[in-house]
Order: C-alpha cells, then structure tokens, then sequence
C-alpha cells in the first residue's frame, strides 16, 4: 500500500474513531502497553536488523545510539503508554456553553482533529508515542519515520493494530509509511483531501523543509534558539545556577539555552565568573565584541553564531546596554520557544514576560522547564514554536480541535 | 513603499502595540469611528472616483453594488467599529495558572498573534472591520483589498491612521497595500519573517489561491457547502420554515443552505411540498436520480453539483437512505462550515451532531445562524472552515493567541 492509499484509509477510519468513548481509548492503550511487552523479543530482534544494516550503510554511530532498543527501554516505552492512558480525557469537554440570543443552545465542545501526518526521524519510541497520543485524542494518524528504524516502528505499530484489532477498531487508524519515495511524501505533505495536521519532529533542516513544501497546515516544533537574560541586578549564585543548568543539564534538546545575554552594568562583575563555570562545564564560548574584550576565553561570534542552535556544549555570549536591547535581540534571533530574564527588578521582570513573544518566558528560572511533563500536561507530541493553534508544549489538549453543537427548537433567522 | 516595506514595518510597530491597555486600544477606536464620520464627504468622494474608474474599465454592476458607499453605509461602518471597542478584551486573559510541579508559578495568557495579513475584495467596509478587529486584539495588520476599492480603502484606512498618531502610535499598526503586482503578492503569502497569520476572504477561488500559494499559515474562511438532512421523524411545518430559510433568506452567503438531503422514508410525502415551496421562493433545483424520479420539477444534478457553492436561489436535492448515508454524504461534499438535521429522534440527533465534522452542527435550526454576532462573539473577521486554530466564527479572541509565563524562584531542572 502507498502512502497515499494508506492516508485514504486513515480518514475512512475517522468516523470510528469518533465513536469511541474514553474507557475503550484507554484499554485499547492499555492492549498495546502489554502487547508491547510480550513481543519485547520480535521487536529487539527487528531492531538488531535495523542497526545492522544502518552499520552496513554506514550511519553514525551517535544514530545507531538513538535508534537501540533494550528490553529496558522497551519496559519505558510501554510505561509511556500507560501514562497517557492515565491522562485526563481530552475529548467531548465543553469549553463554552450557553443559549445565544436567537434562544438555541450552544455548545463548544472539543473534538479531535482528524488525520495527523507525523514525519520524524530515528528514534523507534516516536512511533509509540505518536499513536498512543493521537488514539488517545481520537485521531487517526499516519507515521512516517526515518528509514534507518522502519524495522523498529514496524515492530512497534504493529503491537498497536493488533490493539486496535482487540477491541474490533479499524487497524487503519494507525498507519505506519512503508520505505517511501521522495515523490510520495511530497504528494503527503500536500494532501489537504486526507491528512488535516502535519506535525514534523526532529533536526530544523527536516523541519524546515516540511514547511517549505508542504499544503497541508503544519505545526512547527522543537527549534530553540533559547536565551537567559542576566541583569545586574540578579543575585548571580542563582544566575550562576540557573545558567549551568539551561546550557549544560542535557545541551542536545531543544529547551538548552544557547544564548546568555549579560547587562553590561554586570559584565566586568559577573562575566568572568560565569565564563570560568561554563569552561567548568566544557562549554566552548562565542561572544560578541564586547564579550570578548572582557574574557579571553570567549572566541569570536561568526556571523551567524547567534542564530545557530547547537544542541551541543556551545554557548553564544552576548553584552545588551540594558532590557530593551535584549528584548529586541530575542526578537531577532530567537525562535520563539523559552527565554528567560534573571533579575531582582519585578518591574523589568514583568516588562520581559510582556514584551518577548516566545511560547514560554521565564523570570529566575532555567528555560529547561519547558516540556509537557513539567508543565504537568503529560506527555507531549513536540514543542511548537509558532503561533497559530497551540504554543510551547503540546499535549493530548493540544491535539483537538472544537466544534460548535447547536440544539434548535425550529429557529430561523 | 512596496508590499514586503510595509509588512516590515507593520512587524516594527508590534512592540508598541503589545504595550497598550484595553482603553487605549478602545478609544484609538472610537476616535477612529469620529474621523470616519467627520470624513464622511472625503470618503464618498475618493468611493466616487473607485465607482467612475470601475465603470470605465467595464466591472459589472454588482460589483459596483458591493462598493458603493453612501452617508448611511459609513454610519453603519463607524458604528461597527464602535462596536468593537466595547466588546470585552480578548488580551492578557489568564487561561490557566497553576504552581507546577518544579515550584514554577505558571500562568498561561492570551497575546496578539502578531501581524495579520488579510487578502480581500471589494467590499471597503471590510478595511474598517479587519482595521479595528486587528488593534482590539493588539495585532498589526497589512490589509490588500481589491483594486478596484483602493480609493476607498485609503480614505478609511487614513481615518484609522489619523486617530493612531492622537494617541501617539505608529500609524504602521495598519498598512493598506497600495496596488500590488503578482511578484508582490507572491512574496507577500511566503514572508514568514514578518507575517504571522493570512487571512483571506472572498470567493472560492481567491480562499484558494492563497491556500495553494501561501507558506504562511493560512486561516481558511467562508467557502460553506451547507447541508440540512430532513428524517422522516422531522416536524414537516417546522421544517419547511427552515429549509426556506436556509436556502432563501440570504442565498449570497456562506451560510446559507447549498445542499437538502431528504429521508428516503419522508421523501414522497415530503418532497413535492418543500419542492413547491422552493419554487414559489424561486429557487431552481437540481436533484440525484432518485429526487428527480418523484418530482419533475427538480433538473438532473450535474457531476459536480453537489460539489458546487452556488452562493445564490439554487439548490441541490439529494434523497438517502438513512442517518449513515447522509453523514457519508455531508463527509464526502461538505465543507466543514454549517450543517444541519432536522429530526425528532433524539438519539439520531445526538449520532448527527456527534459524527458531522464541521465548525457548526444543528439540530431543528437554520445553517444561516452561523455568524459571530449570533452567538454573541460580535464582529468576526470571517468563519474558519479549517480545523487548526480556530473554527466557525473567528471573532476577537480568535485573533490571539497564548503565551505561558512562568515565575521562579532558581528554579533548575
């Protein structure tokens, strides 16, 4: 089956969809939490395959980590499972409710969206997440995940249709793309007829070019170019703290911050100690001139080191005159997702948290917060860094959309 | 100034807009709604000379209907914008707030999207309308309506400008593109640097150009194939009062009903009745097989009849078997905008509004309600026929979008 056919099928199995309560969504998730861990040996040994012709191939080594699986990590995968299962019904919730003038009954309720297209990379877990995530929220959805893991998420998608199959659903709802063409998933992304929402995750290049060439509406995610903002006025063990652990808890994801912005009042203060921490820490520095002028450490910016996103131990340092300089630098450069001041100023404070137009703005905290789990929304299908739709962390709420029912009495206008 | 130097402009005023309170924005209006009464005779004139030129280059009289002004019609436009200074502020609503796990104090609020780009035609109210809604909810605008209404657009839109420089704001809030070349146009639908959100409005075909050409996400509007289903079950009075409704008191507009599926059950009792009637209306019918075999006055559909908005006193008839064939139905040609089932049998009412996935489902009530001032939103911007963002009538609060701001106190992760 091509993919177009398999996105024709995905929408046919809507209507079924639609008709399940929240119980049978969960048990059916709870079906594929156990299944995955019965077939914990055919899904280790599809895995074997793909990291061995991904070494015949000649991937790197850093890809044939994301893409191993162990009995361990499938127990997690699982578990994930059971957790959005857990989650809060996000479905059929009335966000507003009343009689409009007229004298018919509104309602506006939440309802899934429909047929989600997911375009993501290596990593097989994706594949049970997405499913569990869109089945939970009552959408069908259409995986297609990096070549390098087909083996993998096969073996994984296939415990969910058998699922699905349990509880008499379509298998359909839950399609996995085969080896497709380029040709193929051009004509995906440009799919209005079947497919409502593309979601790519993974490396901005994938992301960008999803955007670029797609008809379908798409929410971007997971480009953070996140910056911390340092004012003279903040108490510098916290901004000390709060730094080391923006750049360096886990510098691969897309929350880490990559630029730290210092007040120039506080640079000659504050700017050696950080940068002797950050050398600490092995993070290399790129600074602006003023940056460098103060600390040799630093090396010189490339003209595009401020609006690179490392995902590394990098970090760009740059000095601002004062609030304004670095609210407009992060409008400049930023990607919109997690920025954060760190000051004892409220007024300037609150002027940051109004004035930055990111999915999440911080005062005194480390932009690593931002994740669907710490926000207490449970798991997340990304971080969009766009505007329309849904912000920051997107969870199973995040995948609905709404629709007005209105109950009549005969009513004409 | 080109198209892109307006739009970058209109990005550059969005700091400033963000920064005013709900009364500014309020009496920036109302000072508007002044400037468009006082230049009442200055609007007319410049409305004469867009009538004079229309005429010379050969338009049709209907669209020289739509873009006549007069004394009464800019009333009724500066009262529109007074209307939108007194509905509630749509900004800085607190959707959520709540301590999170991590001690994080997290609120999450309502902002302007940012600069909207709205594509229209003829109609120069809609300059007003789009102007005023865009500043109530604190976002920037590049408006490029028809050419053939520039003169009149302009005049209102320097109304708009004159009362933003009162208040000291950058008159670049609102931008009226000038007339505007293809290329212009072009790159004015893929400038995702400085626009955040298109809106058109108008024809099918214009809502379809943008959607085919914009790498900017696009807010689908008021293409409405409008279905209403009549069971067997159906109070026949009632119904036959909607149904003409539907079809016939506004048949130019995207909520009117296009499409009747009659309950094969009901169809010869009923049909000959809703067909006179219909008649009587003036409303020309095409019908599927089995409609023209009972009545002769119903012509044979065309293939794509049931497919076609035809904005006017025409409709499709269609019969069907049952609830099932006419959910199909309304999946296969709708276009998730308005539909209705006119029933008796609750149950049935509940599956209808349950399983039609448009924007707005009703049962025993006329398709024409969809609108913001019915269910008291007020002024829209247009009705959204797509599922992201927003749905059905995009009002005020439509037009933003939300921000998580989060409190710490050195919190690391």
């Amino acid at each position: 089956m091509n993919l177009y056919e398999q996105s024709v099928r995905a929408k046919k199995a809507l209507p079924q969809l639609r008709g399940l309560d929240a119980e049978t969504r969960r048990n059916i998730l709870l079906c594929f939490a156990d299944r995955l861990l019965e077939s914990t040996d055919a899904i280790l040994k599809a895995n074997e395959l793909d990291i061995i012709t991904g070494r015949e191939s000649g991937i790197r080594e850093s890809m044939i980590d994301r893409l191993r699986l162990d009995a361990k990590r499938i127990a997690g995968i699982a578990e994930g499972v059971r957790q959005v299962a857990a989650l809060p019904d996000p479905l059929n919730r009335v966000l507003e409710e009343r009689t409009i003038a007229s004298g018919i009954h509104l309602k506006k309720v939440t309802v899934p969206v429909g047929v989600i297209g997911i375009i993501y990379e290596s990593r097989p877990n994706v594949t049970a997440d997405c499913a569990a995530l869109c089945l939970m929220s009552g959408n069908a959805c259409v995986l297609k995940g990096g070549k390098e893991a087909w083996n993998s998420s096969n073996a994984i998608a296939e415990c969910m249709k058998a699922a699905l199959r349990e509880y008499g659903i379509s298998e359909d709802a839950v399609m996995l793309a085969d080896r497709v063409s380029h040709e193929e998933t051009a004509k995906f992304m440009n799919d209005r007829e079947n497919i409502d929402l593309l979601i790519p995750r993974g490396s901005s290049r994938l992301i960008r070019a999803v955007v670029d060439n797609a008809r379908v509406p798409v929410i971007e995610t997971g480009a953070g170019i996140c910056h911390t903002y340092v004012e003279a006025s903040a108490d510098f063990d916290m901004a000390e703290r709060i730094l080391v652990n923006a750049k360096c808890s886990r510098p691969s994801v897309c929350n880490a911050m990559e630029t730290m912005l210092i007040e120039k009042a506080c640079a000659d203060a504050f700017l050696p100690r950080i940068v002797r921490t950050m050398k600490e820490n092995g993070v290399t520095m790129y600074g602006d001139e003023r940056a460098c002028a103060i600390s040799n450490e630093i090396l010189p910016a490339a003209e595009d080191s401020f609006d690179t996103e490392y995902n590394d131990l990098i970090l760009n340092v740059g000095i601002v005159d004062g609030l304004d300089e670095a609210i407009a630098h992060i409008e400049k450069h930023g990607t919109h997702h997690s920025d954060a001041i760190l000051t004892e100023d409220a007024e300037h404070a609150v002027r940051f948290l109004n004035s930055v137009d990111s999915a999440c703005v911080y005062h005194n905290a480390s932009t690593r917060f931002t994740d669907g789990f710490e926000f207490g929304l449970g798991a997340e299908i990304g971080i969009s860094t766009q505007k329309l739709h849904a912000r920051g962390p997107m969870g199973l709420q995040e995948l609905t959309t709404y629709s007005y029912k209105l109950e009549g009495k005969g009513e004409i206008r």
